[in-house]
């Protein structure tokens, strides 16, 4: 859950890439940072933060160049710390800088083979430096002379090779231009766009198209899976598929909460996809308690609010906005003998109280992981005087892992994992749950483009398209466990 | 249009003021302060910034004290340095910490009167530093004997005779307690609650009940216009009417646009106000236009959601969220010889262009000021391939400045100052533009307190509740238009 | 030891004051600050830390103006947080910026006064907040006409009256200029210079002639003691005696450890009144051990090597450096599981070993006051392979509590208090120690300017010129003590 | 001209490295750094300023591991961008960390062959980072067996061959230890310590033998020319000799101005040297003129009190620090409207008037380089009303550049260049100007060591013990002139 971006321009990007970041910034909150080219040299600015308070007049001025790339971080597993905000940057050979969203699956095999075979030093957790690394040795046993596409697609193929998991990257090649690649399976968004200047054509690519319309650039397509594009110092394109064979397998879950609303992933329209899902909710209400009796659907801000509205619309019930969410929450600071503190979720969110006072209200969110939030939730909403509290994902029950790169819990504190909707329910003391259909929630998406025949729904099926071995999920379950996660920072 | 908070606590309340200015934050994000009762010594933290930025565990820290007051500043007349951030402190008579929310109309003459007759410097262009001179000066001339409530109503009477405008202020007095008043006519909120503990009953007041909600304290009532509340440092609540027979006036813009939909202001709540401005509008809508054609009613967000779906649902037509806000805007970054940036609406909004391909699209907004961004909104609504572009305003025509604390452009930058709804429509570039009359916004708000006979509704009819110079209004003129802001600015 | 300068200019006159601070630092390195008078307004930056920490281009830019005065801190009694930085600012009557040099001996009596009587509060512990508000309220129950040098001295007289103790201030009066006063017995130092432009005469004040030298002022005279000078917004200076019949005696201290060495005093070099003191002390050795041995006289740098280099001039013995200053101390960090630190003075000092070895040397300290830091020393000396260590003293023997200005720590700390100097030999595990005598001091001080026919001398000789009550030298003894000092952080 | 500094412990050693590294912060005071081994990984922090700024709690707490490398730079050729701070990284091979004090006479020919034959990015203009990937490219072609020690002195003795220039370098080699070695010709410093422990023996090599006495390390001995030190991660050391039949020459201005007093360099007490340089000096002043007249002797302080005490003992004239230094210096800030600025030397030193008047001074420096602040230290003497001014230089005329690693301006800007002594005794005004001659200078170090033959003493004779081809200089010649630096930094 990170969000990437490059451009190949025809003057100065760095400032571009500020805005394309700012507009991808839902994809990570937690560092920043961008990498231009200029002449010999590559400038580099990174830090822990959100994109506006990483850069200041400084900083940016300090990256000069018409060619850049940037990114902005959501902590996967392993990734805490400050060292690891990207890109990363790697000064032999050639001088390559990387940045990556996504997630392997055999890191800690690749981490080894750099180690052992390859002499390389892997100085952080993260398993994009790995791959980085990985990249920089397939480039390194290529013919020593002047580099061409052609040795660049082979290293990328030699990438695809022993990489296994969902990567979208983008690299800087230095004295060469701008290479972005993407995993076999498609699992993680990217997409191609152009803008032509009076100086000349210009070329981005990004993690999601809206970081395109910001910038004025035009949406061309989707990169293919496995595919990778170059676009060179002077500005020419070239493209390839680098792996053969795999299915065609994009993450489900972009839709469902990652992506922005209006942002095209695969030619699909976001917004519509969640239109269409609260649609499919409404069905499956209607027919399971055509007298539902519900006097106002209230979205969970911000997210399932689109789900929402075609739900109210499809159902004839008022959409009522019963949640406030706060935009300003500040830290929470340890006071000397203060007494209690508003609660985590009352800090987040605040009633409209007489929207549900004696009211049968239908909460809708996106999707359901811990339950924490919801129960709390449900909770509130029967304070504030509510009859009956109904709760609705857009989403069906969240059971396993992802292991693509957004970051879940372990399958121990998901709430659905190894328990019925009917315990679910229970233990959010929810009037009634009504989880969307698996195959509803792939049709909201499919009916958008029919070309699209498989998605990686694994959270919710728990099958792993790019093969899993029972190791990793232990090793994830350990890794991302609460008690894992506050040993690590006290570390 | 700033946030107060005052809490008189049986705990320390530095955290509690914290969280209660977060939540008040969107009434000034320009700076913010807290000043607490440590014993005999006030402490005082304030600066530039955001609530979250102003403030860290250091300063914290130093905000000893079970009593004590906040403020978050929006820049109005002529306040935008960083001397000016409140709360302000004088140490004669007692010790006076002192937040403001308003605006007076008679700042020179006091600001002269304090100079000349009571040997007070005033030493910042915010007329609230004046105000708090005033309550000084008005203390100072009491008895030199104990405090006394009665005292200090005597003084805050004199207030009320000295200043004019729209007032609501919350002081600690050292030594002695917490006091807060209101101004004559009401015009800006002022909300009590409390709070029971085992160790007591605590008190707060604040700007919008919100803020009460989040701390768990339970609102008691709006102070009434002119009546102010000491709470003691041991607890104890006076409350009297120092002003007569005043017009209860309160601002209308509170409910259009200022306050959080999920406050109670004067017993109405700002939620279910906007819900009936956009059922208002509907009517008229249905009225002027029954055969419409309106494809979809798209909100210009935040604010206009409310009223926006209200109007959808009345209409019969599909609610659709047209614009996504950029959530993190960042600096505009000058950079050498960079191409053409993102147009400013660019930045702030994103059309999801399906949503307005070939429709006949209703944008709804709350209000409209200098109409600027409104005719770049529908620019892009055109841009995004809508058919027709309406418009739709849930207030009437601005056409006077506010003078009594909320920050509007000089009248002369008012796009509907000296103009009519059409020759509006025709600068705008809409193809039907739609106000609210004024008597239907007014009852918008009194159908949900029908004790409420009269509002500040200035900005819309001109006529000024506390009565004007017109000198005054030049000057207001004057310090108000973007040329005086910019060439104060580089001074 | 606080540094305090102020100056009445023809242009802009920060950069001046930011300069005079820098070479008035060494009176005080704890926090700093500027005031200046920018037409009807006063412009303040304080903050704690060096002149070149506290000061950007950003808070130079904000203090414009042609009158100002500035400050440098050396926490004395109660002062230690940053709220005390100075100047202090009260509003009322006229607004006033204060700073000084000093410290009171009757505050808590002052204090009660305040309040009881005046209506004023304080809200720091810094007897100089109060001294400010003593000459506030003076200047207040002055006549309400318009203010007169004659008003103004009125007002210092009185505060002559009610304060005891040492101090030197200097204040800005809002609308009317620049005061500079001294205490009825001349304790602490104030000088006057003037400085002639083509637009005009410029006038300063400060604590030490060096900070008028650097800017180019000439050294007119010394204050007298309790005189105070007036010099107006319009550059007109007034001068009058407002105390009667107290004894000159300034602080001896100065020339011992306090001022620097190119400062004139009371019309006497720094410089060679050190020089003088090496000249008596060799006069000491000689006569007590005609036979002394010694091989290189070795200073404690910076200040005892003044004295020591006429010392080893007078003894015919070669003058060695033997301790090198380390120039760039850092924190002291403190690291997990780390080994052994370097001691504190080994820190601070390191020998030239050379210099040691196999040699009789007599190291030279300007005083000695708790004794640590010169146990220490002399145990360094005999690592570094000493045959004998002598440790010689440039003052007599500290065994009282200084109370007007001068940090220093309580009685029962002092390593002469209550004890022979043959007892401080012992303690000090020196070979021989040789402190000056009282006599000797004075006159290297007196030698420079007959006129001076009395000094304070008081941690010397226990007679406080003030008069003392035994009560403050109790409550000085508690709060100076160490474990005090600890508590008081840790609170 | 930079502080370098390394240790292999048993226990956590980043306290170490910054205790050592603020004792040789003299050497640089432009950027400071360091990196740490912890476990597997490295851990880096640096950045621009003292190293008390540079570092904090968090920082420091972030540099975990017993084995760690220092650096404060001071800036040498085309090194002025924050990027260029040290330790420098690589991870292929192995993971390398380096820190260097010295200057390269080869870098481009360097650069063009890391980047043509060895594919390696160079990011910086530092000669440094060419120096760190000569090194990483020699490790990586040795054979890819496990590291030994016989593999790491195969790739030092190929960096000799490549690399001309002075250097003294230290590195960690991830997985393996502490490499440290110095160039063929011995011209920069570096010296071994170690220290017992409980837990075991401990190593630390370091630019001058202050930074061990300081840590409590004993001093073994310098390292030879051409010489490898490897400390393992397990404590082993390993040296070999890895250049042959090279001219032992260390750098002469170590002793004239650059070491620290209290330092050993080659065994020689560099305070004893300039001792016998003063010597030296009184011995041609009487020689030259045995009636010089001279009343005073005063240093320009700190480097020149050393010589300058003992000229004052041979010649048997007082001493007299005439010059008191300002410790505090802070920022020039250019103000609005502001009058004349103290100049900038009056702003570093302030004259005590009366050791000057009507005596006939005799000033003594270092060295003398460019002219510009003796020229007005003199005159700064001559309104302080001396009747003659001498000046003595305890180094010969410098009249070429140093290319070893001293900033020094181009030739051109050397007031001693092309010039006679009687040529720049006009030029800086004195009545009389006495330069060492070199040999005398020589002899002054040699006396401390017989064993040393040579020196490089290439800035006096402009004879370069490396060889040099005329290009090399003629660039140099462009690189530092002052005009070329001030274009630099506008860029």
């Amino acid at each position: 859950m990170c969000g990437i971006i490059g451009i190949v321009g025809t003057s100065e990007v760095a400032a571009s890439l500020y805005d394309g970041l700012t507009v991808l910034q839902h994809r990570g909150q937690d560092a920043a940072g961008i990498a231009t080219v200029d002449g010999a040299r590559l400038r580099l600015h990174k830090g822990n933060g959100l994109v506006r308070d990483v850069f200041n007049q400084t900083s940016m001025s300090g990256l000069r160049g018409r060619i850049g790339i940037g990114h902005c971080r959501y902590p996967t597993a392993g990734s805490e710390g400050s060292a690891e905000a990207q890109p990363f940057y790697v000064n032999s050979p050639y001088g390559i800088a990387f940045a990556h969203n996504g997630n392997l699956v055999n890191t800690e095999q690749l981490r080894r083979e750099m180690f052992e075979d390859d002499r390389r030093h892997i100085n952080t957790d993260s398993d994009s430096e790995v791959l980085l690394n990985v990249l920089a040795h397939e480039l390194q046993i290529q013919d020593r002379m002047a580099l061409t596409p052609d040795h660049i697609f082979k290293a990328v193929a030699g990438v695809h090779q022993r990489a296994a998991g969902g990567y979208a990257c983008i690299a800087l090649v230095l004295g060469y231009g701008l290479l972005a690649f993407r995993d076999p399976n498609g699992i993680r968004p990217l997409v191609l766009g152009e803008r032509v200047t009076p100086e000349g054509r210009e070329y981005a690519v990004a993690s999601e198209s809206v970081a395109l319309d910001i910038l004025g650039f035009k949406r061309l397509r989707d990169l293919d899976p496995g595919e990778a594009v170059i676009i060179t110092d002077d500005g020419q394109l070239f493209a390839r598929h680098c792996a053969e064979g795999a299915v065609h397998a994009p993450c489900i879950f972009e839709y469902v909460y990652l992506a922005r609303p209006d942002s095209m992933i695969e030619n699909v329209s976001v917004y519509k996809a969640r239109l269409r899902m609260g649609q499919k909710l409404a069905e499956k209400i209607l027919r399971e308690r055509p007298d539902h009796g519900i006097d106002a659907v209230i979205p969970i801000p911000d997210t399932a609010r689109t789900a929402a509205s075609a739900l109210a619309e499809a159902l004839g019930v008022p959409f009522r906005e019963g949640f406030v969410k706060n935009r300003y929450i500040g830290r929470t600071f340890i006071m000397p003998g203060q007494g209690e503190r508003v609660k985590s979720v009352r800090r987040k969110l605040n009633p409209v109280e007489l929207e549900f006072r004696k009211k049968n209200v239908l909460l809708v969110d996106d999707s359901i992981v811990r339950g924490t939030t919801s129960r709390q939730i449900i909770q509130m909403a029967r304070e504030a005087g509510a009859r009956n509290v109904y709760f609705a994902s857009a989403a069906p029950p969240v059971r396993y892992p992802n292991v693509y790169g957004i970051d879940m819990p372990a399958a121990s504190e998901l709430v659905a994992s190894g328990h019925s909707e009917k315990e679910v329910e229970k233990v959010l003391g929810a009037d009634w749950l009504i989880y969307q259909d698996l195959k509803d929630l792939v049709w909201a998406v499919q009916d958008g483009n029919e070309a699209l025949k498989h998605f990686d729904t694994s959270c919710f099926s728990g099958e792993y398209v790019t093969g899993l071995d029972k190791q990793y999920l232990q090793q994830i379950e350990m890794l991302r466990s609460d008690d894992a996660k506050a040993a690590r920072r006290s570390a």
